[in-house]
């Protein structure tokens, strides 16, 4: 039975939000699952349901063939999990790094990971807890391919749109931040929109409907700026840096007309300057990419 | 004969990138066509397909029932149109703006139409130049709407896309600038991405493809943002502003780590971070908005 209860069985560290969906969506399908958090008492609804709250984080590790760890931060990971003796129970076995953190954070955990003997996976969750265990979530994962493939069923359990980004073990974290930093400046390009509709006086919820109805176009212009980047060429642009740079402008004309904040226009307005500056005007958007560089 | 060419006759005023290839497409579909530019050496193209050029602006505009205006922005629109004798010969006829400008602009131009007599409608052309007169191409439009009854058989020879945004005459204007809003800042957070990607030798159409791919979600999520706003009605976030903002702190710590440009997450951080003062940290991300209203 223990020995059944080893190849099984999961056990979650960390019992937050997101953590404690995890234990409960493994519980749901029908895994083994043992628990561990600081504070014992986040732990009560999932033992009431059948899981087993580990008196401490070696006995925690030491009941499950796979770990997985998701907390706030990496900082926060490490202290629990990197002593001699967290190590040494973990060796051979499969630890599983949830915790939103940077590739170099990633990479930490790997050479820490390798240097006791465990078999490493770090993942991000690019879901809100009440997303996760649906077909269609998307979890990214890298690592060692041997790692992915011990960790592929529970993981998959946790998200049906679960991707392997490769074997640099930093690689999900990566592709977990360059997706954030899109959508976020989106979003707050919205809020920004969202004024101008505000003082117009037309309802912001129906812009929300148009994006949300032209967003596959917008996926594909996208599309093509990360092609033109990924091939560097810049040249025959359909809509110009300047034609671009000269909305800016008018985003900050309008925003004085109707008197709201225009910090995010003149943001960009800075930056686009940088790059008709650099003489990138006749070129493709995406060649502001040089500007950063 | 002259009749017929009033009546079914387009005229097309500024024939930059934009105004030709409308005039191009309004050939294409059989309409008779009269241009007028500033430098008349850009008609050529246009007269060897059959477009009459107009002498001047007032002949231009005597020549059809309906003239379409496409210049860089209004103050060059308004420099061609806003004389008494282009006024005059515009009188009862059906005019359509299509230059890029505010709200503002919109209505100026429209009451300087109104006290002419002029039938007015504004609109905006969410396209680049190749993409005109497809089944899907957008453009938006907003007036009096028996000027839109007047105009529609012509922009949607233009632009299958059509949309008609009501009444205000600025509401075409508003809404192109708010879809730009969206648009831009997405685009910049792109390359903030980019520049993760290629620090961490990931290929950066990858990241392009992911987007692409997941876009019809992301449309859902902006939509949801834009209905929290409308409703303001910021509580029970799945991903609390506070979870938001340690994003940031992400990317900025990355930035640190792969030595590349923060601009970018600073400056949203620092907006976040007003949020966050105001004590808007436990609400839903749109709360935001009222770090800007």
């Amino acid at each position: 039975m223990t020995t059944t209860t080893q190849q099984t069985g999961v056990t979650v560290i960390g019992l937050g939000d997101m953590g404690s969906v995890l234990a409960h969506v493994l519980l749901d399908k029908g895994y083994t699952v043992t628990v561990w958090n600081r504070r014992r008492d986040k732990a009560a609804a999932l033992v009431a349901r059948g899981a087993m709250l580990a008196t401490d984080v070696v006995a925690a590790v030491g009941a499950s063939a796979v770990t997985i760890i998701c907390v706030t931060d990496y900082a926060i990971s490490h202290g629990i999990l990197h002593t001699a003796a967290v190590g040494a129970a973990l060796s051979g076995r499969l630890l599983i790094e949830l915790s939103t953190g940077t590739p170099a954070d990633a990479r930490h955990g790997e050479r820490w990971a390798a240097a006791q003997g465990i078999v490493y996976l770090d993942g991000a969750i690019l879901a809100t807890p009440r997303q996760v265990g649906r077909a269609d979530t998307p979890i990214f994962v890298s690592g060692d391919r041997a790692a992915y493939e011990r960790g592929v069923d529970i993981l998959q359990a946790l998200a049906g749109g679960l991707q392997y980004m490769g074997e640099a073990p930093g690689a999900a974290a990566a592709w977990d931040l360059g997706f954030l930093s899109y959508l976020f400046m989106g979003a707050l390009g919205l809020l920004h929109a969202a004024r101008i509709f505000e003082t117009e006086g037309i309802p912001v919820d129906g812009l929300g409907n148009m994006i949300a109805q032209v967003s596959p176009g917008i996926g594909e212009m996208i599309q093509g700026m990360a092609l033109a980047i990924h091939q560097n060429d810049f040249e025959q642009p359909e809509s110009s840096l300047l034609i671009c740079a000269l909305t800016m402008d008018l985003l900050i004309r309008q925003a004085a007309e109707n008197g709201i904040n225009d910090e995010m226009p003149r943001f960009f307005k800075g930056l686009y300057q940088r790059g008709l500056d650099a003489g990138y005007g006749g070129e493709k958007f995406a060649a502001m990419i040089k500007v950063l560089r």
